[in-house]
């Protein structure tokens, strides 16, 4: 019997924010299994935000994103099918199966797929933190902030599925840790269930001395570290209370994938605090994966690392979800469940 | 007999770019020795760009100069009396004498007075290319940038004290140099009596696009690392040609010390480029000076280390000379000679 998959195709490039008309779903019958291959069925989609910078055509860290072709992104799902020693029927596994049902995956070239045990760990987390969001934060936090006890950390969109894991592992190392997030209701999550000492609702402070003034009452000691997700005002803001010797780590900046200019207004302050603004981008750091994996998995088992998830049900519903993404409407982890 | 001192008061801040009216020749007869206390007749002063920084009343990685007190910077010098065992008339002494031609010393205290050996080098040198300049160069790109043979560095300001040290120092890493001045003799300079493998006249790229095009041109392997000594507009084209993971040592911003705001147009791409932007002050570096100093005088003394100077004669230039040194019109460091 010949399996259906249905995935979605990036049929043109958005000018600005996304739109459905972007994207095309195409139903196509699964190949059949070939000698070392395995048939995996996605049970999530991991939406992100990187996948709009994708979206565009110029140089970014990635290659583009191909048009007519399958949105590329996480996913966790099951092999249903294998004809591979490494994998049997029923095996859990993380991979890059991209926006569809199905995905026929080379079992020796498919260097990111590995099985992953759900026992204690949820198989969704495997996506968010104990996956890429989870390592990114781990990644940024510990090797480019390097918080030390006692000092501030800052995070931005701190209800997020990096945010949240950052502010706990910055709370583990004895930091003062304040969030920025859109709305009262994330405001709330991010201090009663993510243990940060302080939240600031962005959308409150319009402007950088709006802002600045509510930092200041938040870190009255300055700040240490700032682990960048967004970019624009809220970075500015930063950089005023920024003390000597700080570090940002810039992961993201959301405010700017729809292509509009997002300028830092003051430079001259990396200077004049001997800041170090660092990017990066989690995939080259693969020697950190096993540690922070470690840490993070422990941690969600233990129920101590906290995180939320915003599921959208079907696939037909991804290409909305991910324009939801874009404008802060989901609430930390954003997944398409599958079935 | 009493001996009189003439000296350069800040006697108003500057708002924009300074004018004479706020510096004040004061004449003031020299206390008596006391002591543990040296007499320094000073021979050279050095004019440098961070002092406009310390006009400012407002925040900055120093305090602001004081209003009515002696300008404060570098000079070389000879003793000239002494009442410490420490110190002999004659030595020939770098310290932080400020704006006047003598300057009473105490001989313990003064932590930043250091003899110096003259057979070699040349007095006024240490305050360029075997001073504070030359170590700020080596720090930058020493420890910041951290250059590897085969890459490509640009330098800003670079016929300037510490950007032709910086050129110099990098061709010696085995990378490929690229200049930005102002003018063609000075660009001719930095190519041919620095060594660089090209310099950019900025001041024939007005625009973003123009001066991208010159460094793309300039740096056909993109650019590794840049050392900034400027700000504006120079920034944004280098981290439009930014490779990935290149390095900005941050320096100085002289766009920016007379108070006009020098955004950075495009701060993504430090995501982007997974670039690291770290500002230093070469005066939190000590742990580097001894080495730094070793090398540089050692250069300065073979001849290989090249360096030019710009000398105003009299301390009455001096607020001339450090007004136009913010316009660059000097070439090289910029000195006061005092006898």
């Amino acid at each position: 019997m010949t399996t259906m998959n249905k995935q979605w195709h990036l049929v043109s490039r958005p000018s600005g924010e996304p739109t459905p008309d972007n994207f095309k779903l195409v139903e196509a019958p699964v190949p059949e299994l070939q000698d070392g291959q395995v048939l995996v069925r996605n049970h999530f989609m991991s939406l992100d935000p990187y996948m709009r910078g994708r979206m565009n055509e110029g140089k970014s860290y990635a290659q583009p994103q191909p048009l007519n072709a399958v949105m590329q992104g996480g996913t966790v799902g099951e092999v249903v099918a294998s004809k591979s020693a490494a994998y049997q029927v029923g095996d859990k596994v993380v991979s890059g199966g991209g926006w569809q049902q199905y995905q026929l995956a080379d079992a020796q070239a498919q260097a990111m797929m590995r099985k992953v045990d759900t026992t204690h760990v949820p198989l969704s987390a495997y996506l968010g933190a104990v996956g890429m969001p989870g390592v990114t934060a781990w990644v940024g936090l510990m090797t480019i902030i390097e918080p030390k006890a006692g000092e501030t950390v800052v995070v931005s969109a701190a209800s997020g599925a990096v945010g949240a894991v950052v502010g706990q592992l910055a709370k583990a190392q004895g930091c003062r840790v304040v969030g920025l997030a859109g709305g009262p209701d994330k405001c709330k999550a991010v201090t009663d269930e993510f243990g940060f000492d302080a939240c600031i609702d962005y959308r409150q402070h319009p402007d950088l001395k709006s802002l600045s003034a509510a930092l200041k009452e938040a870190c009255p000691k300055g700040i240490d570290g700032y682990f960048e997700n967004v970019g624009g005002l809220i970075l500015d803001a930063v950089m005023h209370r920024a003390n000597a010797f700080s570090r940002i780590a810039m992961c993201g900046m959301i405010a700017g994938y729809n292509g509009q200019p997002i300028p830092m207004a003051a430079p001259q302050l990396i200077l004049v605090n001997r800041m170090k603004v660092q990017g990066f981008i989690v995939s080259e750091h693969m020697q950190h994966w096993p540690q922070a994996l470690k840490e993070l998995g422990m941690g969600v088992a233990s129920g101590k690392l906290k995180y939320r998830e915003t599921v959208a049900m079907g696939i037909e519903a991804a290409p909305q979800a991910f324009i939801g993404l874009l404008k802060g409407k989901n609430f930390g982890k954003q997944l398409v469940k599958l079935i």
